[in-house]
């Protein structure tokens, strides 16, 4: 088994991919019956999953919450009675929060209420319209070019309930400390893939990962729609967070194959930053490194001044960085099997890195004698001189200063490497452990 | 109004090239009525300069105020009655702090008092005695070769009083803290321009400037003889410039068009060595930096261990490091309007700068809501996108910890500009001022 | 006299190979009569040379001093009674700790016990067996593949005596403080040159430059095999190491003509790291900077955690880094009277620059003005500007933050240069001495 190598089903790749061929075709939004839809089906594969709702009205912080949005169904006819678009055939084709309409308009009073690329002619874009009241249709431009001259009916069945709410969802797994790592996905965004079908599906791939193995962190996994979303979840868990957050994620595009990227945290050198840092400069060592500069996601709210988080991102091809991004094009073929199951191994490596790294102590005056304790090779084996050379070189820098990535970073080897020859050495009594993960 | 372009006449430039025009023929040097015709000169046009004096005699530290030097007039005569150089012409012309002679030497005797440069022959060279008796005459090396044998008579018509005085002035225009911005320039050198009309000029239009403009600083102008004139103020004022100067520019050799150059303090970290290498940055990109192990002006003092005043010089062609440097080559022509403006504007940045850093700290949690405030345009102009993305990274990093530099540092833009975000988000209660500058 | 250049004779280089030539054919090992006669050698050179022994069978951290090892004579016979090898032709002929045996053996049994590199064919390779009891002869690839079927006679007459002793030594040369250099090197190779002729000769010879010179330091000479020897010295004189040393070097690999090479203290960063980094850096710039991951001396005990001695190498061809590395290649041609005398030269550097290092304050406010103490060169001497401008330097740099070493590095210059101008201004009372060294 490799470092990167885990798995917890036959195949997970695959099986998150049928997930979230699942989630796909549900009417997600900010707020709605389809948001809640997505949350039971994540329930269903977490167990103890736990439901929050906040009503729409309610004061965070600079924002409102915003009514929720039940839209029914979204169709518009054409001058003969053709069906130009259906809510019924992507959800795209209709503007996120438009308010309720029936209307019959020309095609130019219509052109005002079109959303379409010029430049990706096939592709539907992804247009919402959460704080201003508006409603719209989106379609290729290649269809919208050919649209004739004559009388649309517009039909919205939609409703923006100001007496609504606004769902998300936290799984928390106890470990032996209650310091934490936290992860965060959305459930915002209907019917694309990479951003973000694949985010909730290696969320909860993680999180039944994180439940089986044996583990020194709580772990806490957020659900939520994006930005009134997180800062809903800041308001009401900040001090907590604050106190317990050692390492964070935001997983957002983590589906397609194309690359591998990291955002950093606003602090930039937090536990989570070195750790994702590391392992992608042995998992994928021509990853792309963003600047906190180009951040796009929620870490736009778990890194603002006064909450702090050190919340980063390992992704695949970035938000706003690839040319199918918040269209029709961002879908299942884009987003596969093997890209969710690189991802998923990655931050598994990151989450294994996280847990392991400790600050050691040898124990021993000098260097010890290997041999008497069987530590040197009994018979040439392969890479058997690196290894006791890296036992010693664990040794030698263990003066309690430096923690397990540290360590790996010095002898420029794998940090899970290391924590093998760590764990070798402390059941030899050769090191000693003098800070738990997270106290270093 | 980019943010270097500002101006205190219609065309300052020009009028401190005009000025220099003034300041030019006056025959300055360390001590004596040139120096003090140049002081009445500058306090015509600097309201408030005040003048001192300090005895000929005096112990400055290691050195002692050297008796003051009078010089009347200083002609070379030849065997044939004819002027081979007078001071009349150009002051240059005399070795400066020349004792008084009158004698009648064979061109023999002579060459031993005669100064020219060889690979320059058609430049007066600058030569002066300070502190060892001699007399001279300085004249070009194309002159020199053509001299006929003969009887020359020498007469300069001198005193040095060991009874006199070393005359310097300063400006202090107060600003709303006792905190300083130190700004040093000398009048000690006699027909010279870009090292040493230019540093004069500038400084006196800065002043004019600095009083018209709302300050945060007091600002303290210094106008000096080189190095006996700086150890001078120092020791009459030492223990109040270490408590109080924050920031700190000699102005020398600030005239001519070809290049920007930059001397760090000697700490090189201070305020003002980030405000002037930010604002060159920007101002002038190609600028060349010079340790300060290539020092050669007042820093030598002003920065000297014991004194450690964060002075740095912001430059166009630095002293010895053009070919008319300390020589009659540099003259008026060398010196332009647009080389005396480019310099005045990188000094009015520098200073703007200064007096609008300060460390700032949002005051919401997570993001602000902009649009609800009218900080998204409200229809499309250029540079719009930029402009919000450009708020929002001063609030995301505005934790209290950084300063306004830090900030447009971290975001790659002009602190000016940083500073016109940074006021529009302080009017709407979304950043405070946590310290003032200076503070930090 | 260059920095660089020192002796203690008129020819130490010569005097180093000649003394090697002496030590070459003594049958050395961990323990037992040649090491004896070893040091009986090295005493007397060395006046004031302590002996010391430490029993076999006693615990030293984590090892045990193992028995003393006996050999008179070691040699292989053929089947038709001719001498295949003897240890009275070369040591090396014999694997070190050898017990004994007196057998006949079929060629095909005997190739057990026999060890040759096929790489180097001509070669006998140095093989030891410390800790696992066998026994052994190397011989030349070339002559082991002559070697005919037929029964071979292999005698050693040798004890492993578990009453011995190990035998080590050290020469401690007081100096005005109790803080100490430390210098080791060892005394357990048997008939190789660079490593390990070389590191006796250099110490003796350095031993007797220090006592010598004037110096600050007590200087502590360490003569011991390899790695328990070191570990029984360590745990004799931990606490004293530890609260005394403030620079070290391991003196292994002084003595071929190829390059030279550094290998820094684990710290990486202490005084000695420094200064040998700074002599290289002047002495041989193109030196090889080796990683501490790439360590295999006495370093590895030096600087183990808890022991953390700031003990460096400046050595030539690095121990595993040489074709001739621990064979019989590894001989007197090899090793040149310029080689040791470059490896000498540099380590006097080092030590003058340690003793020399401390922290500088100038005594005046501002620039002295050097030419009324003559400090200015009074008639025109080549380099006499440089040496003006180095004395500014010295004097605007040393405000009580900077050692000699810093004011080298921030000048450019070597720190024996520098010296140098901190003595003339000290004279001048230009200069104080705000901590000694090794105070800083």
């Amino acid at each position: 088994m490799t470092p990167f190598s885990h798995s917890i089903g036959t195949n997970p790749g695959q099986e998150m991919h049928d997930f979230m061929r699942e989630l796909f075709p549900i009417t997600r939004s900010l707020t709605g019956p389809g948001t809640r839809q997505t949350l039971d089906v994540l329930g269903q594969h977490l167990l103890g999953l736990q439901r929050h709702r906040i009503d729409s009205g309610t004061k965070v912080y600079d924002w409102t919450v915003p009514p929720e949005w039940i839209v029914r169904s979204a169709r518009l006819t054409g001058p003969d009675g053709e069906v130009v678009v259906d809510m019924a055939d992507h959800n795209l084709h209709v503007v996120g929060y438009s308010e309720p309409v029936d209307a019959e308009l020309t095609l130019e009073e219509l052109q005002a209420h079109l959303y379409s690329l010029p430049d990706q002619p096939d592709a539907i874009p992804y247009i919402t319209s959460y704080y201003n009241r508006r409603w719209g249709f989106c379609l290729p431009d290649a269809q919208r070019k050919m649209l004739k001259p004559g009388i649309y009916r517009a039909v919205i069945d939609a409703e923006l309930n100001p007496d609504g709410q606004l769902d998300y969802a936290d799984l928390v797994i106890k470990g032996e400390s209650e310091d934490e790592v936290f992860l965060s996905t959305y459930v915002c965004h209907p019917s694309m893939a990479n951003n973000e079908g694949a985010g909730p599906a290696v969320a909860t791939w993680l999180a039944n990962w994180v439940s089986r193995a044996p583990r020194h962190y709580t772990y806490r996994f957020v659900f939520i729609p994006e930005t009134i979303g997180s800062l809903a979840y800041i308001s009401r868990n900040l001090d907590h967070l604050r106190a317990r957050v050692k390492a964070g994620f935001n997983l957002s595009c983590v589906g397609d194959e194309r690359v591998y990227s990291f955002m950093p945290s606003r602090q930039g050198n937090s536990l989570s930053d070195r750790a994702a840092r590391h392992v992608l400069r042995h998992h994928a060592p021509d990853y792309i490194t963003y600047s906190f500069l180009e951040r796009g996601s929620d870490e736009r709210q778990y890194c603002a001044p006064g909450v702090d988080l050190p919340v980063t991102s390992v992704m695949r091809s970035k938000y706003g960085e690839y040319p199918e991004y918040h269209t029709s094009l961002d879908d299942l073929e884009l987003v596969t099997p093997a890209g969710l199951q690189g991802t998923f191994d990655a931050m598994v490596a990151c989450l294994r890195v996280i847990e392991t790294n400790a600050t050691w102590k040898t124990t021993v005056i000098g260097e010890p004698q290997l041999g008497k304790r069987g530590l040197y090779p009994t018979v040439s084996v392969p890479n058997g001189a690196r290894k006791v050379r890296n036992l010693m070189h664990v040794l030698a820098y263990s003066d309690g200063t430096r923690d397990l990535i540290d360590l790996a970073e010095v002898m420029g080897v794998s940090a899970l490497e290391v924590a093998q020859l760590v764990d070798q050495l402390a059941a030899h009594d050769l090191l000693v452990r003098v800070a738990a993960p997270g106290e270093t």
